[in-house]
């Protein structure tokens, strides 16, 4: 019998050249198909709801393949945990309807951002957060994420040297908390991300945030610009984790 | 001038033999002092509050040392911290009264021990607990943890094949806390322990969590047979951590 089946992946991308499959590089994709054809006994192709950067993590990618197989998908879970790596977790299996695509469905995706604020090094935890050592000004940063929110062009905060032709993304939200021992999670909820948009909107927001620039470099003139220059670094892959995607 | 220096160190202790030098493997203490040895150009012998096993984690070990130096502190600090690898992070650096003695002053430690209690695998964070996966009565677990706090022989929970006289120990309070995600927190504060005592300890209350046991295996006789035999197994170091001592 022909099924589709929706996985939905944890992963910790220190290891890992990224999601999709490149030749010759460890990449999250590759791990997961090796496996899968181990347990189901033929090759697959997983579609993600999109591709994340070397380093990236995800909570709760999604993705969906397409075989045939009379194996209960709890089964197959089962069977793909106990073969993957300690960094990549099958958290749920489900049969999904035929015409289900992880990608083309995707109605929204929230990733989060973590950063460490604080000249301190941390030891534990290093791995999922990025350290800034001067003091950001959390309200200011607030006030500056608002210009981001709506259906904009998002061109200033793509990678360049990526050739696409609509920079139009809707941001549903951005949601900036303070945690404990100096961690600030900036997350952002969007029905879609350019290439390395996440990292530049925080880039840019820290940036916006050290409260040293001029009054006329600020959020909204930034996304007028439609000008990656203008905009702040990208901040590191560590920091950055798929947290859901919505359907 | 002669110093007395105390530092505070966190540790994420998944790549050492544990703190205390060893001849030829990887330990924490021989870490920092080959790093005070270059930052401070003379040989210093750190003392800590207490050796931890392979495996185990600190956020905030502390240890002191006496030296001869002009540095500041935090100069100290911050050389060290340029030094160390990623792994290890000098939270704290404090010159201290020259009396004082990390391991014979402490006067309390606290170790949390953290459980993912799940059938399933996670990938972030993984380093940071140990899996049970069947379900844990967590009413259950209080209830039993009670029979732990006091002045009392721990013989029961010492590693067998180490020699010691004296098994009495004061446990302050043991707290038994629900996290996100299925993490059981388990904090065990005491004025000492003994060797895997805090492993040993929360491998019985999993053991007698499971709700499987007859009535007459509890907490109250185990510690009354004094006999590692009846004890919960030792469990695994990677879920370990000591988060402070007390002065």
């Amino acid at each position: 019998m022909l099924r589709n089946i929706k996985l939905t992946i944890e992963y910790d991308g220190a290891g890992y050249a990224g999601w999709q499959f490149q030749p010759g590089v460890r990449t999250i994709q590759a791990t997961i198909e090796k496996a899968l054809g181990a347990v189901l006994g033929q090759k697959v192709r997983l579609t993600a709801s999109g591709r994340t950067d070397a380093g990236v993590h995800a909570k709760a990618q999604v993705a969906n393949f397409r075989a045939h197989s009379g194996l209960k998908a709890d089964s197959i879970k089962k069977a793909l945990n106990a073969r993957l790596p300690q960094d990549i977790a099958i958290k749920a299996c489900q049969d999904a309807g035929l015409d289900f695509n992880a990608r083309f469905d995707a109605k929204a995706k929230l990733y989060r951002y973590t950063i460490l604020n604080s000249p301190d090094r941390i030891a534990i935890n290093r791995q999922y957060a990025a350290r800034v050592i001067h003091p950001l000004n959390i309200k200011l940063m607030r006030k500056e994420a608002k210009a981001l929110v709506g259906r904009r062009n998002f061109k200033s905060f793509h990678a360049s040297g990526r050739k696409i032709e609509n920079f139009t993304r809707q941001i549903k939200r951005v949601d900036i908390k303070k945690g404990k021992a100096n961690l600030i999670y900036i997350d952002i909820e969007a029905d879609g991300f350019l290439y390395n948009m996440a990292r530049n909107i925080v880039g840019t927001l820290v940036k916006l945030a050290s409260g040293r620039q001029p009054p006329s470099y600020n959020m909204k003139n930034i996304l007028k610009a439609q000008n990656r220059r203008l905009a702040g670094p990208t901040m590191p892959a560590k920091g950055l984790c798929l947290m859901e995607v919505k359907y």
